[in-house]
């Protein structure tokens, strides 16, 4: 069993104990060999109320996806007492670089299979692209801050922030789909882009 | 039935048979609606020849992988009379910026789809791990082209190229599986990071 992330944290009712299966099951067994009988497993309560709300294990993850989304939006990670630029450079050690916890990296593998329904599937679609607006919206808010402060230059924020998303994209595929690890080579080279380019207290020499 | 790719322009005997009926059958369905049979469907010589070579649909499409890349490591896309700067331009261009024909996109769509089942498959995990490594030091022999030529600064060929690598596959991940189309932001602030990163005669003023 692996450890409850931050918004799985204080999970309501039944929904919030399914919820919570699902997370265990996925990181347990990725999206291709997940069943619902597999989600029932890691679920305390009766199987027959899992059956009762949802008809399939998409049904379940699109659930799922939304859920998480929701979390997120509503307890924004951002941390009041980090200066923009530190917070900035956490965002991106967590995203880009790959020290991560096995059982978290297990979830990102998984995310990068839910991700690829949207191909084929519109329901997934819709919610990597609510998913990809939201987080690119962040990004911008952070930016954006960090200009009014003077800590960076005036950029577009929406633009430099769908690098920085993209980035963080590519690199969450890289790493669940091939062992070659480039991820730290990316955090050092996003990290001259953050130097030269935002940080108005940057300059092109190394 | 869509154009024919240069890697496939002149394909020779019964394989490069297969490996054009798998490129249009992908095209037409993706990887989760595809099957042998309509494999077999965009296939001109007796079908039992196919089945006879392949056991499954992922037998094929794993050949197709390891054929198209062989083809672009044995014809390496760079026209030797481009500038090093300009012969960049035109990667990023049909790699990042949004503007390809629709048979492509539907093709980047199923790479999008096959690149996610290394997560569990190992075999595509050995793959996207070559594939990965050959387009990084393409992109990495460019940068030190352009260094030699004095066209581009002293930076970590290997690192600058993880970011490009990155910000490739980020883009097409995002285009394949969203319909917010973030690739023409992405594609302008790459090319601020190559200007003032990369170019020599680059300057943090825009």
């Amino acid at each position: 069993m692996v450890k409850t992330p931050p918004f799985l944290e204080e999970p309501d009712g039944t929904r919030g104990a399914i919820m919570t299966a699902t997370y265990h099951a996925l990181c347990e067994h990725g999206y291709a060999n997940l069943t619902i009988q597999r989600i029932a497993d890691q679920f305390d309560k009766s199987k027959s109320l899992l059956y009762h709300h949802y008809d399939s294990k998409d049904d379940i993850l699109l659930d799922f996806l939304e859920f998480m989304l929701d979390e997120f939006e509503e307890h924004v990670p951002r941390d009041g007492t980090d200066t923009i630029d530190s917070h900035l450079d956490d965002v991106l050690d967590e995203l880009v670089a790959g020290a991560v916890p096995v059982e978290r990296h297990e979830f990102m593998k998984a995310m990068v299979e839910l991700r690829a329904q949207a191909v084929h599937d519109d329901r997934y679609r819709d919610h990597f692209a609510r998913h990809d607006r939201f987080f690119q919206s962040q990004l911008a808010d952070d930016i954006r801050t960090g200009i009014e402060e003077g800590v960076f230059r005036d950029v577009d924020p929406h633009q430099a922030a769908a690098l920085l998303l993209t980035t963080i994209t590519g690199s969450i595929t890289q790493r669940a789909t091939t062992e070659t690890d480039i991820s730290a080579a990316v955090r050092e080279e996003i990290e001259a882009y953050v130097n030269i380019r935002l940080k108005s207290s940057g300059s092109t020499d190394e």
